[in-house]
């Protein structure tokens, strides 16, 4: 993947994004003793950084592919995120969902336009419901985080948040699938200037900072966190990305995450999910590190249930 | 107070204070059947638009009198806003607040560099105590809104919406105090074509609903509203401004508070204070009168207790 494949496919996505805003807290700066520059992709479309992404993925495919729509399974922000970008392409979107997964994300999903086909929570019932509708249809299948397209799609926040501010010493990120931190990472090299990419991750989930240590994709024996977007695996696609360019990846607590989740919501005003929180907490974590750099943290998504808060 | 009043009060202010973005929701506007512009004064510095009319009023002070410092009894915003824009012009700032304050706004305003003075929770303390500070330090007493040069700087949000979306048909506040709409109505007024102000206000204390209908200035018996913000009483200087230039005030009640606060959260991905939501609830109530309007929002603040939510 190129520079010039991260710029076209910056052009390519526009219409269907936002170009969300970046934020500063002075009580942030003096917290940390570092200037943090907050990508806010929880004003993104739907919520999440997720929209570029999939907006890619679908604009990629022929015209054959786009006429028998995409699938793909997801709970969380990717299944809305395809349901939106494939309603604004006409495109049919199949989203495979757990049949335990709350009814508000189900109407989110058909509330942009998606058909949720509902199957039994667990890994296999849902790769083979997504095998029927792919032999059935002739949909494409479209991954969450392991797929290029969707790979360059999630860099695109941090080109935009690069051309903000140029100077940045580092780009934070949360890890869960991978696309995120993978694309970001991208970003970064072709675009930052002597500029390195921090990855955050649970404790309890910490497959990708096992992976970088064995040099092979490790997997989570729990999904024991609040950050409920970060509960998916490293695939093969993002790894070697991750391996070349991210500098580090730093473990966080529960309580780091609920606890930055909340300097986040006091200080900024703003509605960030828990997931969202993971990549100030690891800057939180090491601040001596950060002394006196320039931060770039992205804010991945804002699809938070009030009714359930951690404070 | 004239046109060139409010430009040479934003001319003046504008170091000490942010210019705080517009946001707008797709969903919001289709549950609407309106465009609705929300200008995010939660963004303000020390999170809400009293930072305006703090840095005004003491700009308007004489050299012998920023001397002496500033006074004010509030518990609100209105302490912290005095205190902050005190600091930024090397001002004392004297704060009277009850002694049943919570800790957290006593610190905040000692964060800002303000001095807490405590006295008991009645009027006729705060009020003695406000008065014992001006004798004794020669101290210039600043109302939180019944002020002309505070009414001018309220205005002043309202100045920079205007600017960023010229075609308003209305602008809807909160009214507590009656500071700040009795300056978005002046800015209304002067700034705005075929514009209207409107207000919203808590059902339990509508004392400025009932001195429009009254003509003379009606008192609250009760404070019993979430909205923290609005269990204040208006006051002879913006009585008259919103007379003669507001055009409605709408009540709402606590159920209607909450649940427009909780679609603001959930929607625009912002934290607001419940006082900010009144005046989204008041446009929702009403939403018939709205059809395919063009409406301005003020959310006037974001300064909550993420451990005290109605949701």
């Amino acid at each position: 993947m190129t520079k010039q494949d991260l710029i076209d496919c910056h052009d390519r996505i526009k219409p269907f994004i936002h170009i969300t805003p970046v934020l500063t807290s002075r009580l942030i700066n003096e917290m940390i003793g570092a200037q943090l520059f907050f990508k806010c992709e929880n004003f993104q479309r739907m919520g999440a950084f997720k929209m570029r992404g999939a907006a890619n993925a679908i604009m990629q495919l022929t015209a054959e592919q786009r006429k028998n729509g995409v699938v793909t399974h997801s709970s969380g922000n990717f299944a809305q995120a395809l349901s939106l970008a494939a309603q604004g392409l006409g495109v049919k979107a199949y989203i495979v969902m757990p049949n335990t997964a709350p009814q508000v994300k189900k109407d989110a999903v058909r509330g942009y336009g998606g058909m949720v086909i509902e199957c039994e929570p667990t890994l296999e019932a849902r790769e083979h419901e997504s095998k029927n509708i792919e032999d059935q249809y002739g949909a494409t299948f479209i991954h969450p985080s392991n797929d290029d397209q969707v790979i360059l799609g999630q860099g695109t926040a941090c080109m935009e948040l690069l051309e903000a501010q140029p100077g940045l010493d580092y780009v934070a990120t949360p890890v869960g699938g991978g696309g995120l931190i993978a694309g970001t990472a991208l970003a970064v090299h072709y675009f930052g200037t002597n500029c390195r990419t921090i990855g955050g991750e649970p404790l309890a989930t910490d497959d990708a900072y096992r992976s970088l240590l064995s040099g092979q994709i490790e997997t989570n024996t729990t999904t024991n966190t609040i950050a409920d977007g970060l509960k998916t695996q490293l695939g093969d696609r993002n790894f070697p990305i991750i391996q070349k360019h991210v500098e580090k990846i730093i473990r966080v607590t529960e309580k780091e995450i609920i606890a930055s989740m909340r300097i986040i919501w006091e200080r900024l005003k703003i509605v960030c999910e828990p997931s969202s929180a993971v990549a100030f907490a690891a800057v939180l974590n090491q601040k001596g590190k950060f002394n006196e750099k320039k931060i770039g943290i992205i804010i991945s998504g804002g699809n938070v249930d009030l009714s359930h808060l951690p404070f």
